[in-house]
């Protein structure tokens, strides 16, 4: 797939990452498949964005090799190595988010599956000083956790569990 | 300012980080506030984007908090203490970016101005192990850097040379 080279006068690296992650939703798609997403039909029922765009961004991020696609009648979609490196570009903005639009507290916590420790949003352990690999990683809601209403999307009442990063949603 | 509430149904601090600082272009002028791009006609020179674009962006930004004009004929920009908060953000996208779209190594590379020592993307300086302040760490050119070429604007040139982060370009 040909790449929109967006910024081309930007010889930066920043610059480079958001020219395949920076478009509108796809680091939100890059979440949901951090959280256990993987079929269409779910990143659209949390998403809620119109399929063609979803389709069209599943498409790019899995010609860049951020996603790959299983074969099948129903393909699923899994981060590759190079999607679980944006792991921290994830945690980061989730911890600046947090940090000044959180009034009550973070929305989600994370802590280490091996120990119980929370994790930085560098994936770094407070309690066992390890660092953490992403699908050791275990996410609950937070003190500023909303619940999902009546008729919530069947990923969103499955996420206000905790839930073990990367493992299939359902 | 009213804040465009992009990702409505999203109920995550992540979508909420992302409407302040997901637009095209903001990350990267946040990106150049940190290395150091004070004024309207470096950030217009350095990013190439039309000026009214531009202008909308900071005028955002600051509306947001996450910038500060000063007052004067010729009002420079600067980060508030929110807006320094992004910096583990620009700094991992830059490391996936190097990681995956520079086969020449980092472009830029971040050491610790007291020690010398090679700063993490989260900020801690391998040699003496401290936490470094964004304003004590020095950005110079890497492997991976281009330089500029004939004619190249001020703010190319100037960052094609060490330089402390924040330090005000020129």
């Amino acid at each position: 797939m040909a790449l929109p080279r967006e910024y081309t006068q930007q010889s930066c690296s920043v610059a480079r990452a958001l020219e395949v992650v920076g478009e509108r939703w796809s680091l939100l798609i890059v979440r949901d498949a951090f959280f256990g997403v993987r079929r269409f039909s779910d990143f659209s029922a949390h998403l809620r964005i119109p399929r063609a765009v979803l389709a069209e961004r599943l498409d790019f991020l899995v010609g860049e090799g951020v996603l790959e696609r299983g074969t099948g009648t129903r393909p699923v979609y899994a981060l590759t190595a190079k999607g679980l490196g944006l792991w921290p570009v994830v945690r980061t903005l989730a911890e600046w988010g947090d940090t000044h639009y959180g009034p009550r507290g973070p929305r989600r916590l994370f802590t280490h599956a091996g120990c119980g420790g929370a994790v930085d949003p560098v994936g770094s352990c407070s309690a066992c000083g390890q660092g953490v690999p992403v699908g050791d990683t275990v996410m609950s809601p937070g003190p500023g956790f909303e619940a999902p209403g009546e008729g919530a999307n069947a990923v969103s009442v499955a996420l206000a569990s905790p839930h073990r990063l990367l493992q299939p949603l359902r």
